[in-house]
C-alpha cells in the first residue's frame, strides 16, 4: 500500500515520503485494520518533520486522524466488525488501566498518542489500530466525513484542553491566544457555553477574519506588542474570566498570565519546548487556576451529538482538500499556512 | 490605648513598637468597635517588618487575627451587639460586592485583607472592624479561645489554598512542601479527606518530627537536594496525586513540579517575591492544574464545626504563650522560629 | 399612592383591588424605597387570589418583580443612591446569614421570597425594599426594560430551578413538560448549553408552537396521556438525559419520572400543592438525581451579562403590555393566559 | 464443583442448595476462570431465595462477592494471567460501552450486575467472570483477605450511593436510617469526609451498639415512631445536612423525606419493592437532592488505598465466619441476622 512516511535526514530533522509500505496485520487480539477513507495533517506532524519529536524514527508512517472502514477485527474486538465505518480518534486506548478508568485516555498504560508516533499512523491506504473497542467510534449513518474528521483530534483538543479546563461558562469573558486550527476549534466549540465576549488575538489578519466570522467578538492583531494591554482596557481592567493559550511559546502565554482576572482560569492547549516565567509574585494571590492538557478525546461521543444536531460546523476548519495521493501537495500547503489561507486540510482515498 | 505599631527605619525596613495609641472608634454604620483578647502574630507580619510590604506604612497597628468582645457597634450592624463574644476573620467582607458573591471574600471591593495592612489591626487592645457583620463570627460558647484563634487566618489558609485547592481525596497521595504554621495546618486539614499517604518535606528536622507526631507519614529533610527524587522513588516514579507549595521560594516551587503526577494538583499557599520558571515543555502534556489563593475564609463556619466536633485540635499549632504586653518578647521568638521550636504564639489580655 | 391589593372574600379565596395606599418609607437602615417603573404578573400571584397561599393576608400588596428608580435609602445602604435605577429581585437578601452565605438566598433567615408575600410587594407606585444592597441591582445603561424585568424572577428561576439543577450539557437530551412562562424561560436558558434535543410538552398547542419558535426541537401535545410514552420512542428506549417539571401536579410529574434514563436529572421547577408517588421501585437502581429549588437569584448577575451579549431576548416572553394603571384588566387577561394566549404581561407606569 | 444453588419451590420462594455443578469454562476470549478462596452472602441472595427477583431462576449459583485465585483466562484477557489473586467486584463491566465510559459500570450494556443474578456466581468452588479485565482487582500482596473481600460489594455500595451521593463533607451532619452491613459500610466510609456529627437510627439496639463503637455519634432507636421528631430536635429544628436511607421501605424513607434540611441531601441506598410518597408539597422550594444509585463499584481502587493505609477496616463488617462447605449453616445465620446478632458472614475455602 502507499503511505506518508517520515524520512529522516543528517540534520536531526526529516521531510515526508510517499512510499510503498507492507499493509498492516492484525498482531493483537484486540487489534482492528481500517482502510483509510478520509485522514487529516496536523500542526504536529510538522513538529516531527522538524526533528521536534526525537520519538518519531525514520521510517515511521504518520497521522493520528481519520474516517474509515473496518477491514478487519483481531478476536477480541467486540465492538466493530468489517465493514463498519469509523472515526479513529488519536488517542489508543485500552479502557482498562488506572488512568483510562480516570478518564484519562491520553496517559493509556498501554496507548495514549502512539498512532503516527509510536507506531504507524492513519496516513496511508491502511493502518492497525490497537485496542479498536476503545479508540473507534462508529460513523454515524449519513454524516458529513469532513465534519466528523475533526473528531479525531482537532475538535477534542480545543474542546477539552480550551474550553472544559477552562471551564468556560454563560456570561463569561473568554481570550483565545492564536488563531490558528486549534485556536478555532475553541472558538466554535467555547460558544457551546454563551460567554459573554470572546476575544481572539494572533498576528496574521486572515485568521483574525475568520476568527471573527466564527464567532469572535473582538479580534485583536498582536504585532504591536500590546494586546495584553489592549485586552485590560476593553475589560476595565478586570482581566478576563478565562485565557486560552493556543500558540505554545512564552510570549503568548505571558499574554494569558497578563490578562486572567482574579478568580479566572488560564487554560494552556499549546505544546511548548521551553519553560515559561510564571509570575508568582502577582499571581499568588489572584486565585486563578492553571490547566494544562494532553487530549482525551473522551468528549468525542458528546461532540458527535453536538456537531449532529448542527448546533456546530467543524467543517469550516477545512480551508483546503486534497486526494491521499497528493499529500506532499498538501503538506506543501499546510506548511506554508499564512500565506495559503490554511487552516485544515483533508485528504481523501475514495 | 496599648498597641503594636509598625515603625520603620531609614533602610526600608521597620521594627515593632508597643506604643500608646487612640482608641479607635465607629466610622461608618457597618463598623464594630471590639475589645481583644486573644491575638496571634502571622509569618506575614515578619515580612512586614523585614520591608516587603510596601503598602503597609509607619505607624500602622499590625495584626490580623484574633478573638474578642464586641465594645460598640454601628447603627448597620445587625448580626453582633455590644458584649458578644467573636472570631475575627482576617479578610474584611462587605459580602455585597460581586467577589463577595462569588465567594471571593480575600477579593471584595471594599474590604480583603485590609486589618494590620492598610487599616490599623489587631495586635492592640482594641480593633475596629468594618463591615462588622461579614467579618465577624460568633464565638462558641464554652469553645477554646487558643483553638479558635486558628480560624482566624492560619487554618483557613492552610485549607483553603492548600487542601480544598489540591482537592484532596480519600486514598490520594499528598505532598507538603514546608511544616511552618501554614504547612501543619494544611497537614492537619487535609486529614479531613483521608488522604493515604501524606508526605511533608522540610529543612528542619525539629518541625518535621512535629509533622510526624500530627499525621505525616513519610518526613523528608530537603536539606540534600534530593526532596523530589526521593519522592519519585517512594512513588513508583509516578508522583503525587497533590503537591502542596508552603514556603513561597522557587526551590520548593521546583520540588513541587518535580513530583506532580500526571493528572495531579499543584496549590500554591507561599507568598511568592519572585517569579518562577515553570516547567511547561514537561508538564503541558500532563493534565495538570496549578492554582493560586488569598485566603478567603468562607470555610470559617466549616471549619469551626470540625473544631467543635473534635475531628481537628487547632491549638496543637501554638509552641508558645505570652500576655499581649509582653508582645516585644513574642516577636523575638517567633522570629526565631527555628531556634525557638515555634509554630504559633498566642497572646493574651485578660 | 395606587397599589394592586389582595382582598380576600368570605371563601377563602380573593380578588385583586386598584386601591389607594400609604406611601411607604424606609424603616430600617438597609432599606430603600423604589418608584416603580416596570412590573408584571407571576403565575404565584394568581395562587395567591385562589387562596393557595395563607400566609399572604388581606390587604397586602402583591408583586415581586420589577425595574424602578431609587426614591430613598437607609444609612446603611452602600452600593444604591437616589436616583439609580435598579431591577429588583424576588428574592430579599441580607447576605449575611448562613444560608445567604452558601448563595441560598431564597432561605436567607431575615428574607427570601417576602416581596408581595410577608411584606408588601412591587405591583404600586412605590415599594419599600429590606437589605436593599443584596435585593438591588444597577440597571445597564441603555437596556431594555422588557428585558431586564424578566430578571427579577422568571428568568433565574427557569436557569437555576431548572437548567442548572438539570445540569443541562452540549450534545444531551432535554425534556421539558410544561410551556407557561416558566417552561419558555428554562427552553430559552437550556440553550445556553447546546443541548442537541429539546423536546417540549405541553397541553395547548399555542404554547407549543411558542415552544417551537424558540428553540424546541420536538414539541409534544400530551392530551392523548401518551407523552411519556413518545418521548421514549423518540429516544431510543433510553429516555432523556434531563427532564423538567414546569408545572406542579402529579400528571406531569409522572411524565418527567417515565421518561428520566439512567444516570438522568430530574429537576422539579413546579410548585406542587400535593404529594407525587415517586416510583422507587423502578427508580432505586437508577443512578438519578432529584432536585427541587426555590429561585435563589443568584444567576441575576451572569444572566445580565448573558442578555446584554444578546445570546438570549427575554422579552420573548412578553405577550401583552398595559399601563399599571390597567392592571386589573391586566389581572383578567393573564388569568385566562389560554384563550388569551398569554405568556408574561408587562406592565408600565412612566 | 461444590456450589451453593438456587432452587425453587412451588411458592414462588426458593431454597439454597449445596451441589455438585459443572466446573465452569472460559466461553469467550474475555472470560477467567476463577478459583474461589473467600466468599460472602449479600442481603440480596437473601432476597432472591424469598422470590423477590424473578430473574433469578432455578438452577442459578448464588454469590457476586469474593476473592479467588485466576484459574484460567481467555485469549483476549490482558490484564490477569493463572495464578493472580484478586478482588471481584459484583459489576461486570466491559469497560467499552457507553455506561462503562461515563463511569457508570452498574449499567454496563454487555454487563451489569449479572453474577450470581443472570448467570452463575462466586458462592462456588469455581467461578467464570466475564470482561475479567474490567471486573478483576489485583490482590495487594499480604493484604487481609477478609478486609478485601468487602470491596466486592459492600464497602463501594455504602461509599458510592450514600457518601458520595449525600455528598458528605466535613462539618457536615449526618443521618444513616439503618444499621444493617450497608449501613455500617456507609458510617465506616462516612468518617472518610469528617462529619461533625452521625445520627444512626434502626429499630435493633445490638446493631445501634455496633454503630456507637463504630463512630455514630448519637444512636436513636426508631421503634417509638419518633425517630423523625428526635432528629429535628438534635438538630434545632433545621435538619441534616444528609440523609441516607439504607432500608429500602416507605417507613425508613419518610424519616428521610423528613429530616432532611434545606439545601440537603437525600441518597437512596435501599433496594426498595413499592413507590414512596414523596412530600413534594413541602419540599419543592427547599433546594435538596434525592439520588438512587446502583453500586458501580468505580471507587474500588480508591477504597482498595484508603484501606491499606489503614484509614478504615472493614473486616470490622464480619461477625461470622464458615467454611464454604459449611454455606447453609451461614445461610441460617444470616437469614436471622437480627437474632444471631449477625453484620457479614464470611466464607473460606482453602
Amino acid at each position: 500500500m502507499k503511505a506518508l512516511v517520515y524520512r529522516t535526514s543528517d540534520k536531526g530533522s526529516g521531510k515526508p515520503s510517499w512510499e510503498d509500505q507492507p499493509r498492516p496485520a492484525v498482531q493483537h487480539p484486540e487489534d482492528a485494520i481500517v482502510r483509510m477513507t478520509t485522514t487529516t495533517i496536523c500542526g504536529t506532524d510538522l513538529h516531527i518533520l522538524k526533528g521536534d519529536l526525537p520519538a518519531v524514527t525514520d521510517g515511521r508512517i504518520l497521522g493520528h486522524e481519520g474516517i474509515g472502514i473496518v477491514e478487519e477485527t483481531g478476536a477480541g474486538v467486540t465492538g466493530f466488525k468489517r465493514g463498519d465505518k469509523v472515526i479513529l480518534s488519536c488517542v489508543t486506548a485500552c479502557m482498562k488501566c488506572d488512568f483510562c478508568r480516570k478518564g484519562m485516555l491520553s496517559h493509556c498504560r498501554n496507548g495514549g498518542w502512539i498512532l503516527g508516533n509510536l507506531i504507524d499512523g492513519t496516513q496511508a491506504e491502511y493502518v492497525r489500530i490497537p485496542y479498536a473497542d476503545g479508540s473507534l467510534y462508529h460513523f454515524p449513518e449519513g454524516a458529513d466525513e469532513e465534519a466528523m474528521v475533526m473528531l479525531s483530534d482537532a475538535l477534542p483538543t480545543g474542546f477539552e484542553c480550551g474550553v472544559l479546563n477552562g471551564d468556560v461558562k454563560p456570561g463569561d469573558s473568554v481570550a483565545i491566544v492564536g488563531a490558528g486550527p486549534v485556536g478555532i476549534a475553541i472558538l466554535l466549540t467555547a460558544q457551546f457555553y454563551s460567554p459573554a465576549a470572546i476575544y481572539v488575538i494572533d498576528l496574521d489578519d486572515n485568521r483574525l477574519a475568520i476568527a471573527k466570522k466564527y464567532g469572535a467578538t473582538t479580534t485583536i492583531n498582536s504585532s504591536d506588542g500590546k494586546a495584553a494591554e489592549t485586552i485590560m482596557q476593553l475589560t476595565g481592567g478586570e482581566g478576563v474570566d478565562v485565557a486560552i493559550e493556543a500558540v505554545g511559546i512564552p510570549a503568548t502565554f505571558d499574554i494569558c498570565q497578563n490578562i486572567v482576572g482574579a478568580g479566572g482560569r488560564l487554560a494552556n492547549v499549546g505544546v511548548h519546548g521551553a519553560p515559561v516565567a510564571l509570575q508568582l509574585e502577582k499571581l499568588w494571590d489572584r486565585n486563578i487556576a492553571l490547566t494544562t492538557r494532553l487530549v482525551d478525546t473522551v468528549t468525542l461521543p458528546m461532540l458527535l451529538k453536538v456537531v449532529q444536531s448542527g448546533k456546530v460546523e467543524p467543517a469550516k476548519l477545512i480551508t483546503h482538500r486534497f486526494a491521499m495521493a497528493d499529500i506532499l501537495k498538501a503538506y506543501e500547503t499546510f506548511g506554508n499556512a499564512a500565506k495559503e489561507h490554511a487552516l485544515k486540510v483533508v485528504l481523501t482515498n475514495k
